[in-house]
């Protein structure tokens, strides 16, 4: 392309299943920042790429003009290996609660930026915010500071970092752009990237409760993600799980919060445990502070039995001005006050226990947002008294709804019912990791 | 779709080339319209239909959609039946100023509503402007009296005909999704319909001085426009006509005018009035005054030698309040303050005269515009003294420039020149019309 930047060349180029130059992206986005892109022509450009495609080359050219469309973090303080892990969202996953401090206290630093849920999957930082005080706006400098000294930080999105990916992600949002593998890839990239970060671990969720519905698409979108990323300079590692049920016992902010801390405190659900370990493993690989996957998920246990990823949980709270009395007595963190018991109707095997019906519900009790402008309910969600695979005899109780009303509570009553399937044989169990992905 | 109107699913659903239903496409208009679809989701939409097309079906319910955003004039104090001509654009198309008071004559109304000129093809508005006090601005009732009065009338577009269209076409431009046979179909066919008319004469324009290139893309479009208009409901007729040489002899808005005006007086450039005579019979034809092209033909040539035509010119310019003696003396109409001729450095044949690099002289001369914002200079253009196919000897003038300033008239002498070729033998002649399509 000659001559001054023309958008309406670029959109025909890509339109037409051209490719186009690293510079090529580097001046769109740039221009859309300024605003010498409109809108109308930025969604135009996002269809035809959505038609068209884009290949790696491109993906990771998207994937830096993003990034530096903003504030690009450097930590220069923070000596340790820096890396994190990013989920593409599910129901019930508060594993990076216990994640970032268990892997912090095994001596890889994490400087994690969140973002708040959306939709029936929930987000890192209400989850937060459940926990009275905690302060997920810092600035750059405190982050830095904090991850320096705790070894660990989670804040929340600022609008330095990555802005053009802000006003393309609201965009493709309304406009059918949204399942493209290049656009989330350089989307959840750039704003991982602006971190700082040496490593990053995924967790690409397939299922029913997930963005990906089918193993293929998904291990499409972790290829492309590894591929990208390792482009992009980064060590990346991508974990294909399971999302069909819910992960642990717990949907809603201040549940999910307290299911971390079990889990911090060397307890809680099996599955939640296995998914910070394995994804805790691959992030002290990264972090080169462990050799092998055996050796690391070893020393993730043990931070966990000796209290020191619990202790590393709570230096950060307060470090972030949380009140720590209500980490140590969780409890509080589920305090509805109403709640509505849903009982068995027979006996035998729960064989499904839809993940996505049940972030329906939640979002419906108070605990999620359809609009970025709503607040959530901390308080509102749903305890799961059976999971996947229990027995359960007539009459017992298979979940617990939490709601500011007991209407409210009893509302749901009928969809949380259904989202149950009851069988006579125990269902197969299936596997909380479904596959792998590395360079 | 059921709910509420949800234009993501809109989109969503044309993105992976499903088809609208009539109600979906009439809400979608309407909501865009009313401004509740945002123009990022109508160019995300509009680059969707440019990937997975639409069918006859959905471009009737377009058109229709579109045709009602607005004001529909019904003209109902009219008795004669009443057809219009399009042309798709083409460098020195004046064929409107004269073929729409030589048909108004042979008993057919001819309620025409024009567009300005934009890049290298020019409007009929700008060209009836060169005509000192003509009005092309009038309310419907003025107009529907004029056409009911004289027969004729030629005005431009208002605000309240056919607004989605006028907001879709500005959105097109600037995303690249101009090059779309449904949108351009319903485009054009929206705005012709809301004239109340009975037929439609398409002059579909093909070759290098046209919007499309090549007999076959062009063949395509008429036939679309032919199917779709039928559905729609009217009486609808396409000539696909030469474009890659400039009709007539004349360039520019007050030379093509005065080059109209010969026409009517039985004068004039041959191609010109063939192509008026083509169109107009089609027209008697669609309006009933005629049963065959020969009788039809016969009564525009009688209607141009008796003074007939000329004479209906002159009352509509009056009727729209515009200078007759400028039209009794049309030398009038070509007062540009500086001239420079251009001579052919050789003798030979015309070979090729480039409408596209003529087109784009006349824009630089200030006889177009690029954005349409811009205003245009009446007496500005190109003379053409040597049309393709005849005879020069080296020394001989080949065009004249009309400009405002001598500097400005040379600037463009090295382009005027090279768009001349001149070769040793007669080049073959070719057809004015290159094809006939109806239903």
């Amino acid at each position: 392309m000659k001559g001054p930047f023309n958008p309406v060349e670029m959109i025909r180029s890509k339109r037409d299943g051209h490719r186009h130059s690293a510079a090529e992206i580097g001046d769109f986005i740039e221009h859309f920042t300024s605003g010498a892109v409109a809108d109308y022509q930025m969604s135009a450009w996002l269809m035809a790429v959505f038609s068209s495609g884009m290949s790696d080359g491109e993906t990771v050219a998207l994937t830096n003009a993003m990034l530096h469309s903003g504030k690009v973090l450097r930590l220069p303080s923070v000596k340790a290996v820096k890396v994190d892990k990013h989920s593409t969202g599910g129901v019930g996953d508060k594993i990076s609660i216990c994640l970032a401090p268990l892997v912090a206290a095994c001596g890889v630093a994490v400087p994690m930026i969140s973002g708040r849920g959306l939709g029936h999957t929930g987000g890192t930082l209400d989850k937060l915010e459940a926990i009275p005080g905690y302060r997920v706006q810092l600035t750059p400098l405190r982050f830095e500071r904090i991850v320096r000294e705790v070894g660990v930080s989670m804040i929340g999105q600022s609008a330095e970092l990555a802005p053009a990916d802000r006003r393309m992600y609201a965009l493709r949002d309304v406009t059918a752009t949204v399942e493209c593998v290049p656009l989330i890839v350089a989307s959840i990239l750039s704003k991982k990237l602006a971190e700082g970060i040496d490593g990053l671990v995924l967790d690409v969720k397939v299922g029913r409760g997930a963005f990906m519905k089918d193993l293929k698409s998904a291990r499409a979108l972790a290829q492309a993600l590894v591929r990208v990323g390792s482009r992009a300079g980064k060590r990346i590692v991508a974990l294909l799980t399971a999302m069909d049920s819910p992960i642990g016992r717990a949907i809603g902010n201040g549940l999910e919060t307290r299911e971390a801390i079990e889990i911090l405190r060397n307890s809680g659900p099996h599955d939640t445990r296995e998914l910070t370990l394995m994804l805790g493993a691959e992030m002290l690989l990264l972090g080169k502070a462990e050799r092998n996957l055996p050796s690391a998920r070893a020393r993730l246990e043990r931070a966990l039995a000796d209290g020191s990823a619990f202790d590393r949980f709570l230096r950060m709270v307060k470090a972030h001005g949380g009140d720590v009395r209500a980490v140590e007595r969780p409890e509080r963190l589920a305090n509805a006050k109403a709640k509505f018991e849903i009982v068995a109707r027979r006996s035998g095997y729960v064989s499904e226990c839809d993940a996505y019906a049940l972030g329906m519900s939640a979002i419906a009790l108070g605990a999620g947002r359809t609009r970025a402008d709503q607040a959530v309910d901390p308080s509102a969600g749903i305890e799961l008294c059976a999971q996947r695979g229990e027995r359960v005899t007539r009459g017992q109780p298979l979940a617990l709804i939490h709601a500011r009303s007991l209407p409210l509570a009893k509302s749901e009553a009928l969809r949380v019912e259904q989202a149950f399937r009851i069988g006579s044989t125990k269902p197969r169990s299936r596997r909380v990791v479904l596959g792998r992905v590395s360079r």
